[in-house]
C-alpha cells in the first residue's frame, strides 16, 4: 500500500509540486493541459487525498458510529434489527456515508469507544439504539457534543434528536382489540424492563386494566429470548386461571408463544389468542399465522440515517420524530376466548 | 466536538507543552508524579490521540472494509447474510476492530471505494464477499497491495487468502440422497449464474447425470428472490412430466417454492421433495419442515473474522481456509417418490 506523494506526482508529470498541488485542489494558477496531465498522471499512480490529512482539515470521516452492547449472535437472529441495519445502511449509503459497527460487552463498554471515536474523530456522528430508562449514555454523547441521534422516545434522550414510535398507542390498539373481541385475562411476555419501550408497554397495559374492564393483566419481563418467551408462557398457561390471550414484544417470542400453546395442548386461537409485537416473516408463515403489529422496519431505519445526515449538516440541529404507530395486521391467531377459556 | 490541543494540556496543567508530549506519548523526560497529573487533567479534557496523527505515523484504522453490491433491503431477508454478518462482526469485535460498511450500486462503485478507502487509509483490509466468474475485483485488492479476505472458493480468488465451503461436494451429497430415494427427475432452481458458487453447484448436478442414473436434471437460474424462486417452481411444475425433487439455492426460495406447490396442489414430500441450500428458522419453522444443507453461519462469519486479522497481522501471509461442508438436515420435505408422480 505505497501511496504516492505530490512529489511522485511532480516527478511522474514533469512539474513543480505546486503546479500539482494546484491541479489536486482544483485551484488556479495551472495552465488547463497542465492540470488535465496530472490528473491523468495521479489517476494512474492511484492518488486520493489522505483521509489524515483531510481529517486534520475538519473534513468528514463520511462514516456515522453504531457501537451494540448485544451479544453479535442474536443481531442475525431477530428479524427487526436486521431489517432496522439494513434501512440504515441504505439511507447512509444513499449519500456514500458508512456504518462504522463495532459490538461491545456492556454500556461502559459503549460509552468508551463514544469517547474514542469522537476525539479521533473516526465518525461524523453517532446512532443510538436500545435507549433506557435513565440512560447514562445520553449524558456521554451530549457532553461530546458530537451530532447524535437516539432510537426511542418520546422524551428520555436528553438534548439529542431522536426518531421513535409510540409504544404505548400501540400496546392501547392491542389491548382495545383484544377487550372488544371480549378478553378479559390478558397477560403481556414483556421484554427486558431497563427498555424505556418496554416499560411504556408495561404502564400502557396497566393503566388500561380499569378502563377496559380486565380481570386480569399481568407483564412478565423477559430478556427478548425465545428460550424466555417459552419459559413465560409455560408459566402463564400453568396457573388455574390462565389468560385467553398474551401479547408478546416481540416476533421471536411470539413464535415460541406458539410452540409452547401447541406442547400443553392449549388450541390458538381457540382456547389462547396470540399477538406479537413486530412483524416478520416469522409471523406470517407460522401456522397459524401470528396477529402482529406491523410497521415497515426498513423504512424506519431509512428515516433514522436521514435524520442523522440532516444533523450532521446542521450540528445545533434538534430533531424529535415521530414515525408512524405500527398498526395491528389481523391473522389467524387471535379470535373471541372460548367457552373452555371462561 | 473541541477537540483539546496539547497547549490546551500543557495551559491547564501547569506544565510545558514538551512535557505533555512526553507523558502522552509515555515517553522518558518527565517526572512521575507529574506525568500523573499531566495524564489526569487530559483524561479530564477527553483528550485522545487524533486518528489523523496515528494514521499519519502508520497505526491502524482498527477496522475492517465491507463493501456490498447488492440492494440494502435484501441484507435484512437473507438469514444467511445477516448471520454471516453478526458472525464477522462478532470476531472482529473480540479485537475490538470495527466493521466500516457501505452498500453500493455495482461492481464498479464497488471497485471505486476499495481504491479511496485503501488510499485513505480507512480500514486496515477489506472482506470481500459473493465472488464471481473472473471476478474483476480480486485484479484491484491485489494491485492495492491491502490485506483482503475473499468468502469463496476454492480457485478463483489470485493471490488473495479466502475462506471457503465446498459447494460442490454440498451439491452432491443432496443428489446422492435424492437418488437412493429413487428420484430420476430432479430440478435445481439456482441463484445468480455469474456467482462462483453457483456455477459449482450446477456442475455438481450436470456431472451426476450418468453416474446417478437421472433421467431429467434442469438447472434454473435466478436472482435469489422469492418471486423468481416462485416463478421458477411454477415453471417446472407445470411441465408435462415435471421433477418429482427441487433443490433449491436459498431458504428463502426454497420456502416461495413449498407455496407454489401448495397453491398448484402438488403435496409435499408425497408429490415433490423439497431440500433448501442453507438452513434457517425459515426452513424449521415451515410447513411441512423443510430438508436443508445446515452449517453454522455464525460461526463461519466469525472464521472469516479470524483469518482477516491473521492476514493483516501478517500481511504477507496467503490463507486458503476451507471450512466444514455443509450437511444435510433432513426433515419432512423429502421422500421417495409417489406413484403419482411416476
Amino acid at each position: 500500500m505505497n501511496r504516492p506523494t505530490i512529489a511522485d506526482i511532480a516527478e511522474r508529470a514533469g512539474v513543480s509540486k505546486g503546479a500539482v498541488s494546484f491541479a489536486l485542489n482544483g485551484r488556479p494558477g495551472v495552465a488547463e493541459a497542465t492540470r488535465a496531465r496530472i490528473l491523468q498522471v495521479a489517476k494512474e499512480m492511484n492518488w486520493r487525498p489522505h483521509s489524515a490529512a483531510r481529517a486534520l482539515g475538519g473534513a468528514r470521516a463520511e462514516a456515522v458510529g453504531l457501537v451494540i452492547a448485544r451479544p453479535a449472535s442474536t443481531l442475525g437472529v431477530e428479524p427487526f434489527f436486521a431489517q432496522l441495519l439494513s434501512g440504515l445502511q441504505a439511507g447512509l449509503s444513499a449519500r456514500s456515508v458508512a456504518l462504522h459497527l463495532l459490538i461491545v460487552e456492556n454500556a461502559e463498554a459503549e460509552m468508551e469507544v463514544y469517547r474514542e471515536w469522537a476525539s479521533a474523530h473516526r465518525v461524523d456522528g453517532f446512532v443510538m439504539v436500545d435507549l433506557k430508562v435513565r440512560d447514562p449514555r445520553i449524558e456521554v454523547l451530549e457532553e461530546l457534543g458530537v451530532p447524535a441521534v437516539v432510537l426511542g422516545g418520546p422524551g428520555g434522550h436528553g438534548g439529542l434528536s431522536s426518531v421513535w414510535a409510540d409504544d404505548r398507542e400501540a400496546m392501547l390498539s392491542v389491548l382495545e382489540y383484544l377487550a372488544a373481541l371480549g378478553h378479559r385475562r390478558v397477560a403481556h411476555v414483556a421484554g427486558l424492563p431497563g427498555f424505556r419501550h418496554t416499560r411504556r408497554r408495561v404502564r400502557a397495559l396497566r393503566d388500561s386494566v380499569l378502563r377496559l374492564g380486565l380481570e386480569d393483566a399481568v407483564s412478565v419481563p423477559t430478556d427478548f429470548s425465545d428460550s424466555e418467551g417459552a419459559a413465560a408462557t409455560r408459566t402463564l398457561l400453568s396457573r388455574p386461571r390462565r389468560p385467553t390471550a398474551i401479547v408478546y414484544d416481540s416476533d421471536v417470542m411470539a413464535l415460541a408463544g406458539l410452540g409452547v400453546a401447541g406442547e400443553m395442548g392449549v388450541r390458538v386461537p381457540d382456547e389462547l389468542s396470540i399477538v406479537a409485537f413486530d412483524d416478520s416473516v416469522l409471523t406470517r408463515i407460522a401456522h397459524p399465522a401470528i396477529t402482529a403489529l406491523s410497521r415497515d422496519t426498513f423504512v424506519f431505519g431509512r428515516r433514522l440515517a436521514e435524520v442523522m445526515l440532516e444533523v450532521i449538516d446542521e450540528p445545533g440541529l434538534h430533531r424529535d420524530v415521530r414515525t408512524a404507530t405500527p398498526r395491528l395486521t389481523v391473522r389467524e391467531s387471535t379470535a373471541p376466548p372460548g367457552d373452555l377459556a371462561g
